[in-house]
């Protein structure tokens, strides 16, 4: 009789202000993926929860893909050629929560356990930056906490901490998409030498500030030159979203991914932050709702039932 | 009868690889500086060591400088009108070590032990980069370690953290100088977008990887595309000497500030490394010689003799 699995998988948001291309953080926000391989090549895709009606559940479907891909990797493409998946979604879709990331790495840790777990989590990390096409969003879902990611020659590296301070994660939802590629066409291909120092110093004393548990230094450390200024056109009242979250007492606030969600740090006053957020969304006539979340310190994980 | 007091400052290297105009590391050589501040208006310095032929011992002297900025920043100019100074010096001069300042801290932190501490070290900070433009190697000089500097507002913000692992600096000092100014012009004013993403991710792991004592990290975390590829016409022979040391077992290797000093990182082998760097060097018809130092774990201090 085939085995199942059950996989549970954060949501994540990358850059975190100056970290541009390379931060990322895990969130207290999950999709769960149950996933049957079956030897007969046959497909049952079920998606309950977050952008259900938007999500393919044939071939195109992202984590079958990913899953394919995997069996490919491994040499198992022949002996599973279906599969039975249950989705059930809570990170919101095309928002700047790493849906895609999630239901990439969910698929592959589900397919990778279900095989034995012939990859680590470093072949997962190959895998699915592969997939994805970067790994700032697939790195803190594998990992939990956050990560600092790169690629060198190829071969994607992260390096994963845990902050040592309590930190909750305010998530600003405007009732409204943003394409990758738009966002990424905002982009200048050449910038300032001062921007590129102002976020060298910034996602430098970032990590540093995080990983020692010195919140007194996060105040200017997630402050961005270098992406935010772009691509702030495509959100409404961005930056007084900004400026109501640290007024109700954020350490600081950024634009989550490539947006249009918008995430404030703070050790404090989640829910008169998000609620600020919302209100700074709502004078400029963007519908929005806030999530109020903590870092996810174990990144995808196997769930008992 | 006048006060006198001896300070020890250690020389240091910034950048350190990808944090351009941010990090720093503070390393086990040494400026010492003894001060006696005089009421009457009259001047004695007396250099030796380092640079002592090429150091002024007037009104022109750095650190007179430095002491004269203190005085009138804590209102005791009209107290105190001259000074007599030793200066004790074993950071070469111009070559990327830091020693204008360690001039500067040094004479700062000895005028503001005899004035009764006045400022505290953020005080001190701001002056110290007033007087030397920026934090990048002022910072180290008083807090010792490594530090992630940056200037928001006008206000200079510096974290400092010891690494958490054995760390060697090894540093080749090649027969020539080179002005500040002078590789400071070697820069464009703009960089790729992919430049500026590469020292991010790298600058960032580079302190996550030190903070938390990751050394498997550290392979590609030194590595730079900013600053480094337009100045090395200005080191002859310098990714020769890089790939040098790297062979002979660095974990990285970078200009240490803005030349044209090499410093080697590593947790082996210093000895063999500084020979392979100096080697390097003497191919290209450069002479050269090694300096193997630790991580300065203090900043400036007072010395009791």
């Amino acid at each position: 009789m085939a085995k199942s699995i059950k996989i549970r998988v954060p949501g994540t948001s990358a850059n975190c202000g100056p970290g541009f291309d390379c931060l990322g953080v895990s969130c207290t926000i999950y999709n769960d993926i149950e996933l049957t391989l079956l030897k007969e090549q046959e497909l049952k895709i079920y998606v309950e929860g977050e952008g259900a009606e938007n999500i393919p559940t044939d071939e195109r479907n992202l984590a079958w893909r990913s899953i394919r891909t995997l069996l490919g990797r491994v040499g198992a493409e022949g002996e599973y050629r279906g599969a039975i998946i249950r989705m059930q979604n809570g990170v919101p879709l095309s928002r700047g929560l790493g849906s895609s990331a999630a239901a990439i790495v969910g698929a592959l840790k589900a397919a990778n356990v279900l095989l034995g777990n012939p990859l680590d989590r470093r072949g997962l990390l190959q895998v699915a930056t592969d997939l994805e096409g970067h790994p700032d969003n697939v790195a803190p879902a594998i990992y939990g906490g956050f990560t600092v990611s790169l690629v060198a020659d190829g071969v994607p590296e992260s390096f994963s901490f845990l902050p040592r301070l309590s930190l909750k994660l305010v998530v600003a939802v405007p009732d409204f998409h943003l394409s990758t590629k738009e966002a990424r066409n905002a982009l200048p291909s050449e910038v300032p030498m001062k921007d590129a120092v102002f976020n060298i110093g910034r996602a430098a004393l970032l990590v540093g500030a995080l990983a020692k548990g010195n919140a007194s230094f996060l105040r200017n450390a997630f402050d961005d030159a270098l992406h935010q200024p772009y691509r702030s056109k495509l959100i409404p009242g961005m930056y007084d979203v900004f400026a109501a979250a640290k007024k109700a007492g954020a350490l600081g606030v950024a634009m989550s991914g490539a947006g249009p969600c918008i995430i404030a740090y703070t050790a404090e006053r989640a829910t008169e932050i998000g609620e600020a957020m919302v209100g700074a969304f709502r004078e400029h006539g963007v519908g929005a709702r806030f999530l109020a979340l903590g870092v996810d310190r174990r990144g995808a994980h196997i769930v008992k039932d």
